[in-house]
C-alpha cells in the first residue's frame, strides 16, 4: 500500500531515472537494458595462465566477491528497487566472472603495478557482462587493470528482497584513463587521524579510481611521523605519544593503499612548515614559534628550517634518504610552499651564513633543494614540489620535477611554460576544507580564505587542459582534491571528503566535458554505496529528490 | 621525555592558558585557584526531605555521578594535565555533592518542570564548591534548577592519570538563564534521522543547557510522523516504512528530552510545505507535484494544503489536535513560512471556493489558521508560527503566539512593533546548513542561498536586543539554531550541529556581549567534552592550537 502510493506519485518521472551507477564513467561504455541476477553460486575465476596469483589480486577477488553480497544497495528509485522485481524476476543468473591477462603480460601484483612511475601505470582493461547467463569477463595487460575492472563491476549491483541484479545487460566497459595521477590530499598534521580513518579513506579512494594518496603527513602543528633514524622528530614533534604514525603503521598503509591500486606520496614540506621539527632541533628552525606569527609564517606557529645552514642542508637531505626508504612510491614531495622570506631575514644565523659564503637567499634554497632532490633521485624517486618552488625562485629543478598547483588555476599556465609537469591541486577548484568559516582570530565576520565552499558541481566542470597549448597537454599528470585539516578530525573526515572527492576522480579518469545533469544520479549512487560500506559519505539532496526524482532540480524542472 | 620537550617551549604561553570549561558562562561566578580532587567514594545526595524523588532526577543524579567517572577529559593544555599534578597531588579530595530544594518547593519532575509555559520555567540554581574538602552543593526551588547545577557541576572535571580533579575552587555559582527559550531545530523531513540520532542531540543539547528542541518532523519532502487517527499520511509520506517516527518513538523521544531539562516544540507546517500530504490525502493538495516547481513553491516538491476548502481545513484542525495529544509541550508550531500565492491561484477548486464564497485568499488564510491554532487553544497549547505569519498577512492571531523570525534579523522589530512574542531563528545568525553550496540545479558555481557558513563566532555577537526598545525587551523570549538537512544525513548531522550550536547556548543563557576571545578556550572544552561522551563534535582548530595555546590566535598574537 505504501509503496503503490508513491509510485502513482513518481510514475511520471520514471523516463528520467536513470539506470546505472558506473563511477569514474568508463572511457567507452555500451550497455542495454536487460536485467541480469547475480547467482547465488557466483564465483570470479583467476585467469588460468597464472601460476601462482598476487597474493593482493587474490584477495581483490574476494573483496569483490564479499561486496556483492554485502553492498545492499537498494536502486535509488522509489520502491528502492520493487519496480525492478518484475524485469529481474525472469533473468538470467550470471555464474561466473573470469579474469584474464592478455597473452605476454608480465604478471606483478596490484601494488606493485599502482607504485610504478606515473607513466607507467597500467589500468585499461575490458569487461564484458553478457545478458543471456554466459560468464562475464574481464580482461587486461595488468593486475591493476584486472583490479579496475573488478571495481567497475561492483558498481553494476543492486539488491532488492535478497535477490542481486543489475539492470544493464548486455555490458561492455573499455576503459583507460585518461590521466595517470588522480590523486587524494589529507593533512594528518593539523589534526591527527587514527590509522583507521586512513585506512578507510583508500577504501573509499579505490572505489572510484583514485590511485594516489598525497600524505601530507607533517607540518609546523605536528611531525607524528615515525623515520628509521630520525625517531625523535616524532618523538618531541608529536601532539601525544599515542599520535603518532610508526613505521609499523606506514607499511600497513602503503601495503592497504597498494593492494587497492593506490600509490602513496609522501610529504615532508620544507624548508617552511617546519616549527615542529624545532620541537626537537630548536636550533634547526629560524623564527620558532616567533611572535607575531603573522609575520613570520602563513599559519601559527612560525618556523622554517635554517636552510642556509650547511648542517641543516646535509641533515634534511638524509631525512629524505631515510623518509625514501621508507616509501616504496617513486614520488616523494618535498613541499616548497610559503617560504616566508622575512623570518630568514630577522634570523640572524641565516643572515651570517649569507654574509660569509657571500650567498643569497635564493642560491641558499637552491643548495638545500639540490641537497633534498639529491637524495630523492638517488634512491630512484621523483621530487614533486608546491608550485612556489618554480614559480617564485629560480632554481635548477630537474625537469622530471612534479608541480603541484594549490593557489590558484591560473598559475598552471606558468608552471607548463617552464616545461615541468603538473598535478592540479589548484585551491578555487580542489579544496574541500573551504568555506567552513575562518578559525584564526576573533573576527566575528572571518569567513576561510578560500570561500565559497567548493561543490562536487563546481570541481566537476574543471577542465585540466585549460589554456594550454597542445604541445603542454602532455604535461598535464591529473589532480587531486585536497583536505587541510585545520577544523577537521575523525568526527568530520568522512562527510567532508565523500562524495565530493569523487567529483576529481572523474574528471581526470574519464576526461573534462563530463555532464553534470547525467552524473548526479551516478554520485548519488556512489554517496549510497559508500555508507553501504561503512564510509559516512554525505547526501548531495534530501531523499525525497534522490529517489523520487533522481534528475537535477533546477528551477525550470 | 616527551613532554619535558614540549613544556619547555609552552611555558611562554602558560600566562594564557584557560581554567575552567563552563559553558554556558554561569550569570554570576566566581572562583579560586585552588585545585580539588574527586573522591573515589564520591556520591550525589538527593534532598533528604523529598520523600519520593522523581525517578528522572534520581537518573540524572546516576547519570552526572557516571559521567564524573567516565568523561576522562584530559584538560586542553600540553601534557594533557600532567602540568597540573603537582598542584592536585596534595589537593583535598570532595566526598559529597549534596541537592536541596529550598524550603516550601513544589516537587515536580525534571520533566515536568521543563514542560511547563516559557515564563514559568525555574531553572535558576546555585552550586558552591568548596576547596577544603567539605561537601559540595546545590540548591534551587526546581527540580530544573537542580539539574542545571548538575550540568554545571559535571564541567568542573578533567581526568589525568586516573585522577579527576578540578583547578578552580572554591567555586560559588549563582545562576539562572537570560532568556527562558534556548533551543534547536532539527529538520527530519528532508532527510531522515534515527531516533538514536535525535536522543544523541538531546544529550549534547542538554550538555550546554538548551531547553527547546523545535521538530521540524514534517515537510513537502516527507511526512514520517505518526499520528493517531491519521497513520496514513506516515503510510504513504514517509520515504519508507523504516523511517517513520511512532507513537511510540515519540513517546521515547519526548520522555528522554524530557528528563534532561528539555521541552519538545513540534511543528506541522502548514498550510505551506505539504506535498507529502498529497501522498495520502491528494484531493487536500493545490499545485500537488506541479512543474515546474519554483512557480509554485521555494524549493521542490510544490504542494500546498487547499486551506480554503472547509473539509481540509476541519481536517487541519483536528490534525493539530491530535498532535497537541502527542506532544506534552505547551508551545507546538504551526509553521505558515513561504505560502505560494500563485499556487492558490493556479488552483481552479480554491479559486472556486474563493469566488463562490466571496472571500480573500488572505480571508481564507485567516480561517483556516483559526481553525489550527483554535484547535490547539482548546488543548491548552500556546501557538507558535514563522514570521510571516505576522508580517506578510493580516491574521486575527492571539497575541500570545509565538513568532520566530528566519528570514533575517532584521525582521524581529517590525514582529516586535506589532506586539508578538519573539523566538530568534535568522538565517544570517542562525542557520547551521549555509555555506555548504547550492543542492538545487546544475549551476556549478551556485552557492548556498545564506552563504556564508556562519561562524560560531558570527552567532556568538549575536544582541537578542537590538533595534528594539526597551519596552520591547520582555518580547524577547531567546532563539534558536536551525538545521535544514536538505544536504545533511546521519553522516554529518553531529559535525555541523556541534559544536557550534553551543553559541547560541551561551548568548540566551548568559546574555549577549559575551568576549569571543574568552570563549574559545571553553568552546573547545565543550567539544572535546562531547566527543568524550560519543557525539562526534568537531575541532574549531588545529590542536595545537588547542592544546598549545588555547588562546584567539589572531595576526598580532
Amino acid at each position: 500500500m505504501f509503496l503503490n502510493a508513491v509510485f502513482a506519485a513518481a510514475s511520471l518521472l520514471a523516463a528520467v531515472c536513470h539506470v546505472d551507477a558506473l563511477w569514474p564513467l568508463p572511457r567507452s561504455l555500451s550497455e542495454g537494458t536487460s536485467a541480469l541476477r547475480l547467482s547465488y553460486g557466483f564465483h570470479i575465476t583467476l585467469p588460468p595462465d597464472i601460476a601462482s596469483p598476487p597474493l593482493d589480486l587474490i584477495e581483490a577477488v574476494a573483496r569483490t566477491q564479499a561486496y556483492l553480497f554485502t553492498d545492499n544497495l537498494g536502486r535509488l528509485v522509489v520502491g528502492r528497487g520493487a519496480s525492478d522485481v518484475s524485469a529481474f524476476e525472469t533473468a538470467p543468473y550470471l555464474p561466473e566472472l573470469t579474469l584474464s591477462l592478455a597473452p605476454g603480460s608480465t604478471v606483478l601484483s596490484i601494488t606493485a603495478e599502482a607504485q610504478k612511475p606515473l607513466g607507467e601505470r597500467d589500468e585499461a582493461y575490458t569487461l564484458t557482462v553478457p545478458s543471456n547467463g554466459s560468464a562475464a569477463s574481464i580482461t587486461a595487460t595488468s593486475t591493476l587493470g584486472l583490479f579496475r575492472g573488478l571495481t567497475t563491476f561492483g558498481q553494476l549491483w543492486y539488491e532488492y528482497d535478497g535477490t542481486i541484479y543489475a539492470i544493464n545487460t548486455p555490458l561492455e566497459v573499455e576503459d583507460s584513463p585518461a590521466y595517470p595521477y588522480r590523486g587524494l590530499l589529507l593533512d594528518t598534521a593539523r589534526n591527527y587521524f587514527p590509522v583507521s580513518d586512513l585506512l578507510r579513506q583508500l577504501d573509499a579512494m579505490s572505489m572510484v579510481k583514485i590511485n594516489q594518496f598525497h600524505w601530507h603527513v607533517v607540518d609546523s602543528q605536528s611531525f607524528a611521523l615515525q623515520i628509521p633514524g630520525y625517531e625523535e622528530l616524532a618523538e618531541y614533534g608529536a601532539y601525544s605519544p599515542q599520535m603518532i604514525y610508526s613505521a609499523s603503521d606506514v607499511v600497513e598503509i602503503v601495503s592497504y593503499a597498494g593492494a587497492r591500486g593506490i600509490d602513496v606520496l609522501v610529504e615532508i614540506d620544507t624548508p617552511g612548515h617546519t616549527a615542529a621539527i624545532g620541537d626537537a632541533h630548536p636550533d634547526f628552525v629560524a623564527c620558532n614559534l616567533a611572535r607575531p606569527w603573522a609575520d613570520y609564517a602563513a599559519e601559527p606557529p612560525a618556523g622554517q628550517l635554517r636552510m642556509a645552514n650547511k648542517t641543516v642542508a646535509e641533515w634534511t637531505a638524509g631525512l629524505f634518504s631515510a623518509v625514501a626508504e621508507m616509501f616504496p612510491s617513486t614520488i616523494v614531495s618535498t613541499g616548497g610552499d610559503e617560504v616566508n622570506t622575512y623570518c630568514y631575514q630577522e634570523d640572524p644565523e641565516t643572515q651570517a651564513i649569507l654574509k660569509a659564503s657571500d650567498s643569497t637567499l635564493e642560491e641558499a634554497l637552491n643548495t638545500f633543494v639540490m641537497g633534498t632532490h639529491g637524495a630523492l633521485l638517488k634512491a630512484g624517486k621523483t621530487p614533486a614540489v608546491w608550485e612556489e618552488m618554480v614559480l617564485d625562485y629560480n632554481l635548477t629543478l630537474s625537469n622530471e620535477t612534479l608541480v603541484l598547483v594549490w593557489i590558484s588555476s591560473e598559475d598552471v599556465q606558468a608552471v607548463a611554460e617552464k616545461g615541468f609537469r603538473v598535478i592540479h591541486a589548484a585551491s578555487n577548484y580542489f579544496y574541500l576544507d573551504c568555506g567552513a568559516g575562518e578559525w584564526i582570530g576573533d573576527d566575528p565576520s572571518g569567513n576561510s580564505w578560500c570561500d565559497p565552499f567548493k561543490t562536487w558541481q563546481y570541481t566537476y566542470t574543471f577542465d585540466p587542459l585549460a589554456n594550454l597549448t597542445t604541445e603542454q597537454y602532455p604535461l598535464i599528470m591529473g589532480g587531486q582534491q585536497n583536505l587541510w585539516t585545520e577544523q577537521s578530525s575523525p568526527s568530520n573526515l568522512d562527510p567532508i571528503v565523500w562524495p565530493r572527492a569523487a567529483s576529481s576522480a572523474e574528471v581526470f579518469w574519464s576526461g573534462a566535458g563530463g555532464n553534470l545533469t547525467a552524473a548526479l544520479p551516478r554520485l548519488h549512487d556512489v554517496s549510497f554505496r559508500m555508507q553501504q560500506r561503512g564510509i559516512n559519505s554525505i547526501p548531495l539532496q534530501p531523499l525525497w529528490a534522490v529517489q523520487d526524482f533522481a534528475v537535477v532540480l533546477d528551477a525550470h524542472v
